[in-house]
């Protein structure tokens, strides 16, 4: 039974483990900014602001992308997944900056959070009437969302 | 494979769905209230306040109802994620009153989160039943769970 | 069907449910502390800070430990989440204590959080080596994996 399971999420898998990767990565900078300074610095409180903004949005890109994933389809879900760190880093970096540059807002990757939530919508449309038609044009909502997931590389 | 996961999962995934959406606008009400004023001003506190608060909870929020929809039943645990939401907008919205106003605490909610945990408590220690004993109290237990959820409604 | 899911996942659900009462006891700790005293005190913002470092680490901590469970096996994963939990515990009372006393990092556990990340990668390897070569390692592995779990204990 196992086989069956880790064959439908092995790769939400691994694109879950790369996000924790990262944020080791951020929490290591955020602990290096504040052990080597004692008076906190306006370097610290923006990695720390940085790091929050990101932690504050991760668990609602984990549910997201878990359920798109489970929903439709693993391989276009993992694909976005990608996409959203690759922002995510982005982000904390820009973040990093210097203050005379333009600062990132508070929210980011609102793009791929909706092509993810679109993806569940979609998902659960597809098995209701599946349920209460029993015409299942499952095959072509996948080759769609597939070919969707493309167009998120267009910045 | 896939209807199969999805029938048992998609109430579930639907409230996640709306909880999302409600996360997205608690974070354009934070990033509206932060952008249109230079100087943070005490209303910018509260909501950023209110929305840190909110997103403390949701990690909790999350695990416990697809716990419990997955050990028991998944119609009770959404129909208490729903409570949960509408409670968390009132919350949220009290949050963002006159300060005269009495300001709701940092805990909100902790009745469903009781229901739910509870939930996952009888999921559990009935498959433990049917896996030693070989009884199964299953139906009575999810009709048992189904009335008590409407208690939920009582203020 | 259920009895099938509910089999492979009980004991994560077991030490899900544990943590989210640990975090319930981290939420009455900040909301006693801070409905005592009128005045900001540095206890409250000790114990403000101990539950955002912990809040902060914790949907890492429920992805890593449901990937290596569903992917590899459930015991080690459990068990290894049950001494993160104490470990938390111990940070959470150490940050509450004198500031005399040497206060703990931002970060904490990681050594756990590393065993569950290799638990993953193991996992899906396991997986990807049953799929093209249709050689099975998988019971090996679990052996491993088991007596390698309790070298955690070692402090």
């Amino acid at each position: 039974m196992y086989s069956v399971v880790v064959e439908h999420i092995y790769l939400l898998v691994l694109v879950t483990l790369i996000s924790v990767l990262q944020n080791a990565f951020f929490a290591l900078k955020v602990e290096k900014e504040g052990s080597s300074q004692n008076i906190p610095t306006s370097a610290f409180e923006r990695v720390r602001c940085a790091n929050r903004n990101c932690m504050d949005a991760y668990p609602t890109f984990l549910a997201v992308m878990w359920c798109a994933g489970l929903c439709l389809n693993q391989a276009p879900a993992a694909f976005a997944g990608i996409i959203y760190l690759v922002v995510r880093q982005k982000y904390f970096v820009g973040y990093m900056g210097q203050t005379s540059q333009s600062t990132p807002g508070y929210m980011f990757g609102k793009r791929i959070l909706f092509f993810l939530l679109s993806m569940c919508i979609v998902g659960i449309f597809n098995y209701l009437l599946v349920r209460f038609y029993g015409s299942d044009y499952k095959e072509y909502v996948e080759t769609i969302t597939g070919a969707a997931s493309a167009l998120l590389l267009i910045p």
